[in-house]
């Protein structure tokens, strides 16, 4: 353990985790129900190994819950518009407890339906998608799940950012092994790769974003006062748009320009949107085979032969999935002094 | 009209175009109420512009339909498995009336729980899915539509097509003005660009597709030897297996290399799969501000400022769907080879 110790690392169990980003949340102000929920999406996010998404994001959280950005304790409204139908208004609340609370709501209509879909409205950062998606899949839902963002893209043929890098998410459960979950946001790479380029002193291809006038630039310093482009130039603009007027149009919620940037607006209430579509995939006519069929697709997908044989072919989720079994084996392994600054928090409640 | 007769080309109406080529389809031994919905979506295809996936089709569904790799007279089976789930097996019929026919089934299962999804199994090409996607719109569901296809897409890391290029669509209904209709294959171009690009002798981007081993290649021979790129890498490699696992593995169909060749094997059926998601936007909280927020959110849009002046920024469809306006009021522009050889067909009946 001491080259843990020596590289500034600290090794914690989930159930600790979860008490220990809890306890924070509940010192900014929260309910204890209501920080356990918001706690859950976050500690899934870092045994998934998706530190970025995982709870790194508290202080940032905090920050917004401290300036009245954020609701310390919203009232979740739960609105059954139709059978297969459900409006939330998360009331400016944290993020991921109002997914959280989504994501139960319509697995719950679901049930009944056999699919059914949720719009959120009055939310925040949603944390990372693929937390969500694989709570579905572990109760036997195949899920569409995504959000819209602050503006970070411009329309195609456009030089202006008016949508968000909407993340979305795809997920298929597997009664006999690992389940299939894409979680993508819609530019080629995130902010924080340019970021990191930058950090670096590399320069970065023209493909991933354009510079404020609106040209492809190679510069990262450039590329972050510029905008980001998006997968397949107007295929991902496309489904850009789609995302959003699923999660923010429909939902009620801000959309496109209208939605609050988390870092220039601390204070003002984001007013995110978010969608799910869940799928009993019990009620459907093959499952009882869809155990042996979801085992035949993994299988042909696996069996392609790669290009690099160092490196096998693999399905969308694989890397995340291993982390979570290795994080619940082992315990997750996070910076030392993130640590140490929750626990500092949690304590001063 | 000297000008297209010189041009080879024939204005036909709406009208006179579903009565040619559904007799055209009846000639080929479709039973006259079959042919009237599988000619329906072919014909608004060409109406949309989309003439790659229209009538012109209708030689290559017959060729199949004579060799008994389509059924001329499937009985399709819809059964409902949950209120909002519908399973579709199309019998191996003619894929433009099987998709017809499992719009009709989930919009009817929508209507009442106000989300409903339809699995389809034994279909066949499923031709475009603006026409779907349009068709609901116009009855107040926002979709998700998509389909398999026969493999031209390699695995992220992989050197063998395993993935169809699975084209998927979303589209947004607008009571006050225009649908939003997104309807895309997943490759960054498709086989027909890289045709046109070695007919008229040029070189292709290194992004467009690989040689046969695997490797990017600007020799558009060697591309059309090879394998497609997906858009934006692991990303639209994962929307592949999506589309995949929702419209082949759920429903019961053939996925991945399991879906028959339209080209090699047109004497055997290609059980592909397709998967409608309909959202009855009626049933909404926000039902009656849709117009008002479908007004704002395209004025954002259409108000980026463009990055050439000339070339003002646009929404998925629009093009697409000024050509629907046009053809109604036009009649539609066909080569003049083409109805005639619908006409010989249909009269040869």
């Amino acid at each position: 353990m001491n080259d843990m110790i020596e590289s500034g690392m600290h090794r914690i169990s989930e159930a600790a985790l979860n008490e220990l980003a809890s306890s924070a949340l509940t010192a900014y102000g929260m309910p204890q129900v209501d920080a356990v929920d918001a706690a859950g999406v976050l500690v899934l996010a870092d045994m998934f190994g998706i530190h970025t998404h995982g709870v790194s994001r508290i202080a940032s959280y905090g920050e917004r819950l401290d300036l009245g950005g954020i609701n310390r304790t919203p009232n979740i409204e739960v609105m059954q518009a139709a059978p297969g139908l459900v409006m939330i208004d998360g009331d400016n609340g944290v993020g991921t407890l109002i997914g959280a609370r989504a994501l139960d709501a319509v697995m719950k209509a679901a049930r009944e339906t056999g699919i059914a879909a949720g719009f959120v409205r009055g939310s925040n950062h949603f944390g990372p998608i693929i937390p969500y998606g694989w709570r579905a899949a572990e109760a036997g839902f195949a899920s569409i799940i995504a959000s819209n963002a602050t503006t970070t893209i411009a329309p195609t043929g456009g030089r202006d950012a008016r949508l968000g890098n909407n993340p979305m998410a795809f997920a298929m459960p597997n009664p006999g092994g690992m389940p299939i979950i894409l979680d993508m946001a819609l530019s080629v790479v995130a902010r924080a790769k340019i970021r990191d380029a930058r950090d670096r002193g590399e320069a970065i291809p023209d493909t991933w974003a354009t510079d404020r006038d609106g040209f492809p630039t190679t510069d990262p310093a450039a590329a972050l006062d510029g905008i980001l482009l998006p997968i397949g130039g107007y295929k991902g603009y496309g489904l850009s748009v789609m995302v959003d007027l699923f999660a923010g149009m429909l939902s009620g919620a801000a959309f496109l320009t209208g939605v609050k940037s988390w870092v220039d607006s601390p204070g003002e209430p984001q007013n995110l949107g978010h969608f799910f579509i869940l799928i009993d995939t019990s009620r459907l006519a093959l499952a009882a085979d869809l155990a042996s069929r979801m085992a035949a697709f993994a299988a042909i997908i696996h069996a392609t032969p790669p290009a690099d044989p160092q490196r096998p072919v693999m399905l969308a989720g694989e890397n995340e999935l291993r982390n979570l079994t290795r994080s619940r084996a082992d315990g997750i392994l996070l910076p030392a002094k993130l640590v140490e600054s929750l626990k500092k928090k949690a304590a001063g409640r």
